[in-house]
């Protein structure tokens, strides 16, 4: 019921999520109970592409614990790996100076390959098309603070699910529990993929595919929004999927009172609520979403390294 | 008496100023009291445009208080902002991390619309063409302890009045305190804005405007040097404009024994002193100014997260 | 017996090497004795040309100290700098903020230059063409740990010897103790040069040239690789050198075994050994190397900050 690192959701059974979603409360509860946790330990986050509010989430989930950090955004120009280090020699010698390494790597499968050369424990951030476990657990542990359980509850995700990493884990954890329906609701272009209802069908969950918003929103309990990601399709996709579904403060009228908002954020078009509904809408979950990663994370760094 | 945040400098009032000055120097007197009073508390350094100099003294000020940092200089590429993420929104998000956000952008008025929609303190560490309160707090708590009070004194302002944003700042709190004479010393084309002398008029301040630097030397109790700032004005501005007005061996010898020299910094032709004169002439303070900026900044940081 | 800052490795006496290498030993014993050796005090990472590794190390080094740390990796676009500061100047500032300058520069003699007008410790971490002292600390430290001694032994410098600083600054303190048998082996167009032949003969220590590794290996204590530096030199310069030395599988098994091999790393060809190897040969010393520079540059900033 222990972790050695944390490479892919499918490490995370329901003994270790509901271990860190307890441990996760605590630390919430009376956070200077925790404060000398990681005293004299060193994080490393070694980032090959930016991602700065995933790094920023688990530097001060370090610090809170009393850990300190050791830190590059650029490791692709790691001045070793201009000169032809391998990512695992890389990986090694930031062993040699680090407790703990957080890796978010461009390529599918780095996060694996470096932390089997290493004998500290190496916590995948996001590796390229890969998995993000870090923000499956947030996500579960969101569901689970809010909604009070993590299994018997209806939950849609809406947007682009071709690309998108976080709805593709969660639903691995998904997976893991029992009695939740699932709706996928996204624009024909970007459709999930078959590997992730396959992965469903084979751990019994009911899912369906659905286009009207509208008639979804009054029986859901969670409302999962994702954003188109511009950045990884054609021009065309974009421009067809834009706008397409969005939630607003007329169609936010039928959503359940006790049901909630998630998005893994940034936002862009896909929310249009104004400023006053953002801050005074109980069911407006995604902010206190972003702060349940810092928690989650802390549990996470306290389970690995203490 | 407390404040809640730090956005202008008018919001410095001479009791707030007072008690700050002297926190500053009960910090300085025994710094070791006070190093656990930020224990747990993170402050983000969240940096839109690049200030290293800034930037190191927060951080420096937040650590020897015993708290942690989470940091970007690059939130203009911050991977939420060119998603289309607002920077409130970023704020916000940034707020769930940390206990404090010290913020630089390169828009006026971004420090109030952020610090607006969240709920921990806010200090702002320069908005474009607006404000840098923190420079302005440093420049008079230097005045306070080299000539020993804030009211009653004599000021020349020298160099570049157009662009500078930290004269402008000073004279914003110069406006809060009695019989302070100010002269401004510039090149035609780099006056002292309307909108300032008005505020001084308005809050009688006697200024005046003057061009010949050797005959106020031997009055002035400050004489605040600032650099031709090429960056924001024409080549032909800055050609008629540089070394105009230096301090340099000669018309040192024209200085009060007991006043001082101040800049904030970067220093380049203005200033022509060796460094021997530099490291030994008690008038030259501005290497003390930029010390006195950590012990006000701590001073600040404890008041706002205490 | 006590350094004040670290400029080059012609300051490091024997007495204050075994001084130091005794301190790295406890550190390593029992870390945690130490965790509070550097509380309150802030070391500034001045750098202004990247060196991740040699960064990481010292930040490491101060925080397992309990020191924190302020950085930039882009002194050389300092906000000031591009305004036209000094890096003296620079330096000055940076004094005034922190406890410690760990400085990498570009130009030979920056360290001595900054180092002069400043008030606390300065180290240098690499300046140019100049020295990377501790390099050549941790080298020797790690001659010391693993054959046991720091004279009486014969090393094998292979590899790029007209570019490489380590080799360069290792030879200075190689210099300090007796009966060393020295062995250069470099591709014709890549030979040590005679300034360091020279230090060694006034120094009376025994150095040769050899052409033919397998000759050399079975009589070596240590054997210290390095990698062609293919962007300091001409294609055709690199072309001639590549893969001319190289330690594989067969001929490790020339070396003694109770020798170790060394590499400063990142390594490329010049190591051809498969990672079953590398990870459980007693004679690969080049990770456990890195290691040592952790803890060798906790004694140091120990030995300079307490």
């Amino acid at each position: 019921m222990k972790l050695g690192n944390l490479i892919e959701s499918q490490q995370l059974t329901p003994d270790i999520l509901f271990s860190l979603f307890k441990s996760a409360d605590e630390i919430r509860a009376n956070p200077k109970l925790f404060s000398d946790v990681l005293k004299g330990k060193v994080v490393a986050t070694l980032f090959y592409e930016p991602s700065t509010r995933t790094r920023l989430s688990f530097e001060s989930a370090t610090e809170k614990l009393g850990g300190s950090i050791i830190s590059t955004e650029n490791a692709k120009e790691f001045s070793s790996s201009i000169k032809g280090e391998s990512m695992e020699d890389t990986a090694r010698i930031v062993a040699a100076y680090a407790d703990c390494i957080v890796m978010r790597h461009y390529e599918e499968g780095s996060a694996k390959k470096a932390g089997g050369v290493i004998n500290i424990p190496m916590i995948n951030a996001g590796d390229g098309k890969g998995q993000h476990p870090t923000q499956a657990l947030l996500d579960l542990y969101t569901v689970y603070r809010e909604i009070g359980r993590v299994d018997n509850f209806k939950i849609a995700f809406v947007g682009d699910l071709a690309s998108g990493r976080t709805v593709r884990s969660l639903c691995y954890l998904i997976g893991k529990f029992s009695n939740i329906e699932v709706v996928f609701v996204s624009p024909e272009n970007l459709k999930m993929k078959d590997d992730i209802k396959e992965y469903l069908e084979r751990h019994n969950v009911n899912f369906r595919e659905e286009q009207e918003l509208s008639k979804l929103l009054p029986e859901m309990d969670v409302i999962y929004m994702t954003r188109i990601q511009k950045e990884r399709i054609s021009v065309e996709d974009y421009e067809k999927a834009k706008g397409r579904f969005v939630i607003n403060k007329d169609n936010l009228n039928l959503v359940k009172k006790e049901a909630i908002i998630m998005h893994p954020l940034p936002h862009v078009e896909e929310i249009d609520l104004s400023l006053d509904i953002e801050q005074n809408d109980k069911r407006v979950a995604y902010f206190r979403q972003a702060e349940n990663g810092l928690f989650i994370r802390m549990a996470l760094l306290k389970m690995l390294l203490e």
